[in-house]
């Protein structure tokens, strides 16, 4: 697993994926705001991936990965593991297609997460907390249930499915000079890179510095694990996979990290300027735009941030 | 004040007033959730005023208001008193149409809000905490610098300019069978009433059990003061206006009442189902609709409701 994956995915495979997902899924709006365009100093078009069915981007990749499944898989049906996002994400992609879908869950993951994927429909199975407990869990459903493994990111259907949210976003604002990503597993940030080929529009990553392997993976060109990240932003605890190390690595992506005290504070404006509920992954790359020692090049003024997920708990009273 | 004044407001007063504010105004959002129209029962489209600029729908009427000054009045200025979003949306329609606009703010208003009245250019003067106190401040301020008083509700201008909600609303969904709104001062209800004349949409109405006095005043057909509301949802604890009234009262408004408990277990369906920050005071109609024991008359399939605001401070962690 440490060693790259030539994938030779291209902008038609997007287009395709996009043309193939879009009865299931939402175009997304775009929101902006005069005071983070001041506050930023560049002018910021934020595409809400909060307000995605499943309140997650995911929706996009579990989609385009279960709608090529094969006739006899689509019976058996499709399984994985996710503590969050991703899981919801299959089990709502496997009712609305008709694929039966498993879900293997740590014990830890918060039951309001767990609630998600059962009301969408998915069978929901325990595991214990680490990353082995997981894969091995998993591997034991397939065994028993011939269940194909649809990964949360390193799968080429899934990168090809997270890229359509790229292809959306400049066919509705179309002088983007940059879209910005949060990075985790590289699903996303591989997908934008993959729908963005050609088209001018250069990719940029964020990544908290409790979380920083992808940022480590780049700079050493070797694919490093995740280090039991401690992050707030918990949809970015994992590592890169082959198949999204190698995007990334030949496209030589920038990525920014951000301490935990910037996301909050990026949370925070979201919040309060936007009105809307972001996941703290989604603030990442606003915390990178916002740190002054980080400004823009010159020739910058339109840029795109991608709001990764809205799936929180209200705090209450 | 305990009278009624008989309001000659057509619609063509709403049409106008949206055509007068259009380029000072968003047209918002409608949003839907699969997840609240099986809790309900009923296909529910929600209006997003807290996308409004200023954050809330209370902009539509500081606009239409200031825009009808004369140039001498423009000139002069404009003063309202307010702890909340009117005073921030007549600073920012003020500094948008360049008026000078004087907002009197009790002295226990959040920070927060006291904030954005400053960011939105206008001057802020501090007075106590009670009506008496605010009264009596905004006319000291009207005396010193001749500015006119921009009433938060009691003034055809900005009852005609909350009206224009309900005018776009009905264009984006035009079967709606109901508008639900929350009733505080009675301008947005008044509006929409105004607004949807003739139309074959019923207006109807949700108020907090601990800010009943619209309830009650409808009920006794005699205006009706507010009695210290304590509710949480803080927009709705001002009493009708002899012009507010005096519209609900003909038209026989029917108000539903929510407990507080109601209004939260909303405030969060909202938070998770739609992804968005609005306050309390938005979640009161969803509040009521929620009700079983107030079940919806067979005919009704599809409803709209206006979230009026969303200016909350982040809760933080």
């Amino acid at each position: 697993m440490t060693s790259a994956v030539v994938s030779k995915l291209l902008p038609a495979d997007v287009q395709q994926a996009s043309q193939r997902i879009a009865g299931y899924i939402h175009r997304t709006p775009i929101l902006t705001s005069s005071r983070l365009n001041d506050l930023v100093g560049v002018e910021l078009h934020f595409k809400c991936e909060n307000f995605q069915r499943s309140g997650a981007f995911k929706m996009r990749g579990a989609t385009n990965a279960l709608l090529q499944l094969s006739e006899e898989q689509r019976k058996t049906g499709a399984v994985t593991h996710s503590s969050g996002n991703h899981g919801a994400a299959l089990a709502l992609a496997g009712s609305l297609s008709d694929v039966p879908v498993w879900v293997v869950v740590p014990e830890n993951a918060p039951s309001f997460k767990r609630r998600a994927i059962e009301r969408y429909g998915a069978t929901l199975v325990n595991c214990g907390p680490t990353l082995e407990d997981r894969e091995t869990v998993a591997q034991q459903v397939g065994a028993e249930t011939g269940a194909v493994f649809v990964s949360p990111y390193n799968d080429e259907r899934v990168v090809a499915g997270q890229g359509t949210a790229a292809l959306e976003f400049i066919e509705t604002v179309p002088d983007l000079d940059e879209v910005w990503v949060p990075v985790g597993g590289g699903g996303l940030a591989s997908g934008c890179v993959v729908a963005l080929q050609g088209s001018g529009v250069r990719v940029c990553g964020a990544e908290p510095e409790l979380a920083d392997d992808a940022y480590r993976s780049l700079a050493s060109k070797t694919l490093q694990p995740a280090l039991e990240p401690t992050t707030i932003a918990d949809g970015l605890r994992t590592a890169l996979g082959t198949i999204t190390f190698g995007i990334l690595n030949a496209y030589r992506l920038e990525i920014r990290l951000v301490s935990e005290v910037a996301i909050v504070a990026a949370q925070k404006l979201v919040y309060e300027c936007l009105k809307i509920v972001v996941e703290p992954s989604s603030a990442v790359p606003l915390a990178a735009l916002l740190d002054r020692e980080h400004r823009h090049a010159d020739g910058v003024s339109r840029v795109g941030v991608i709001l990764t997920g809205g799936n929180l708990e209200f705090p209450g009273r």
